[in-house]
């Protein structure tokens, strides 16, 4: 086992898309935990599109990355020092705020012990973590969708897409797919996504009334921009509209976001446009985990990971993902497993 | 009492705003009723802004004008020949499927018998009608008020606006007040709004800051637009978007709204955004009618209307509305009341 901690530190704040000299790389020494903590080592790290957000300095809903500060990020790993009475050495742990490093002192508030039995190790950063929990509450209780409705998710193949289409099959509804490329739309059409689109055909208009001719009832977005707007011209009355992620926004330099707008379209569809974040819903974790890995154990769940070896490769991993280049939940094995 | 009745029929589809050669007038006999129909007389009719809708061609919630067609439009006056067994020569009615004419020939369904000891019988189209219901539902339905709530109301002294702000205030909310014009400020505050916002000032956003310290919480919206935009900007964390009207995108040949976007904005600050149309509320009508009715026999409703005298005057009625030249609830007085 290595004795330094390797990190991540933002080195400047990029201007549009980041790149390798985003970061810098350096090594410090393993910490101690204080009291209550435990430093657990990092065996895979998350890579994720809101990471974008946290190196931009305008207002969001989380405290920016400083230059200097090492980058945030999700990890999961193992305990190898605790000052924690409910957290022992060799015990698995979760967190959101482990940062983009070897070695994360962890307080216990925002950690969470993960139990083996549920799933391998990694899907704490997926399925079974942050982007399937978010599938499972955004789209059951914002979406909120019927038996029979029609479901479209765009960034279908992504870490939460994919389960939301899945889920979208478990309670009746028709799914249809928006992603990028024949390779991520055939897997879209094997999870079980009745329809999928290609954003990059060219043809996204057709391509989607094709697919959906008793229109939209449910638009799970996690782009915005025009693929946002070519599923709004479909909604049907009572619409509702979960606004997840907002990646096709991200690593515009400085412009503000100008494009078609839709209030009349809202008011004519009586439609619902509803932000999710699942800060909101963290008190709802075992609900979720419970639920999600039930059907996992069942079968009825499938979860694509892509997956990066090495933490010197953090900045690259997360340039795939901001660009589309990623297939499924993007991870970076850091260490062995235990 | 005249024999003939006098009709508004749409001349031709306007590009951009209507004028008054967008509608021509014209005379035909006094209809009789048909098997469980009345024909009735008007005393008054009503001027709403959705009528620039129902002039144009493009899909909305209801079916357009065609050209040659009497002018859609609401209407309240006298039962002056009966073939339904419910309603007697004499009875006030009032109907959102009058027309622009003396005499409207109305079916059992959509016409709703006036109870004169509610208010005025001009209430039947406003305070007691489409708007102060609208007004009602829109705002404690969808809005979801809580005691406290910072409340932004867009056409604030129109025939809805002048209700929401003062529902606000009897739900224990602050009324932020925007419209144009000294008059309509000082009516506002008059009403109760806690600030009133001049839009014509040219310094909106100023306007906004100083009288929204603490944010916004519900913003009900009548216009789309720039007002909508600056509003976005103070939205608290789950703050709840009424679009209930839209008249800033009325009027425009042929474009596309196009400005900012607000997908970023609406997940950062978990928004809740949503049309409403009266439409879906209809079944609601007398539990509406019984509470605002309770408020204004307790003085604690007052409503403001802007009469025009003479049938021949409507057009005249609706650019004044479409301008935002009226102040209050557009009327146009056509008969004496019995």
């Amino acid at each position: 086992m290595t004795t330094i901690n390797r990190q991540w530190r933002l080195r400047a704040r990029p201007v549009g898309m980041p790149t390798a000299e985003t970061w810098e790389f350096a090594e410090t020494p393993v910490p101690a935990p204080g009291d209550g903590q435990v430093v657990a080592r990092a065996c895979w790290l998350s890579v994720d599109p809101y990471m974008r957000g946290r190196i931009s300095a305008g207002p969001s809903y989380a405290r920016p990355v400083e230059p200097g500060e090492v980058m945030q990020g999700g990890g999961v790993g193992v305990v190898v020092a605790s000052r924690n009475p409910a957290l022992k050495r060799g015990d698995i742990v979760e967190s959101m705020a482990w940062g983009w490093q070897d070695y994360a002192t962890l307080d216990p508030r925002g950690t969470r012990k993960v139990d083996p039995a549920l799933g391998p190790m990694r899907h704490a950063l997926g399925l079974l973590g942050m982007p399937g929990l978010t599938a499972y509450f955004a789209f059951l209780d914002v979406g909120a969708p019927r038996v029979g409705d029609v479901v479209v998710v765009s960034s279908a193949s992504g870490a939460v897409g994919q389960v939301v289409g899945q889920i979208a099959n478990l309670m009746g509804c028709r799914a249809i797919a928006i992603a990028g490329g024949a390779e991520k739309l055939a897997w879209c059409r094997e999870l079980g996504y009745d329809a999928a689109i290609d954003y990059k055909a060219g043809t996204l208009r057709e391509q989607l009334a094709a697919a959906t001719p008793a229109g939209v009832d449910v638009y799970f977005d996690n782009t915005a921009g025009p693929i946002f707007d070519a599923v709004m011209e479909r909604i049907n009355l009572r619409a509702r509209i979960v606004q997840c992620g907002t990646i096709d926004t991200y690593n515009r330099p400085g412009q503000p976001d100008v494009g078609l707008r839709h209030h009349r379209h809202m008011l004519v569809k009586r439609a619902r446009w509803q932000g999710f974040l699942f800060t909101d819903y963290v008190h709802r974790t075992d609900e979720g985990l419970e639920r999600l890995s039930a059907w996992l154990r069942e079968g009825r769940l499938r979860y694509r990971e892509d997956i990066v070896d090495g933490i010197e490769r953090m900045p690259e991993a997360l340039l795939r993902v901001l660009s589309g280049a990623n297939f499924g939940k993007q991870l970076v094995r850091v260490s062995p497993e235990p």
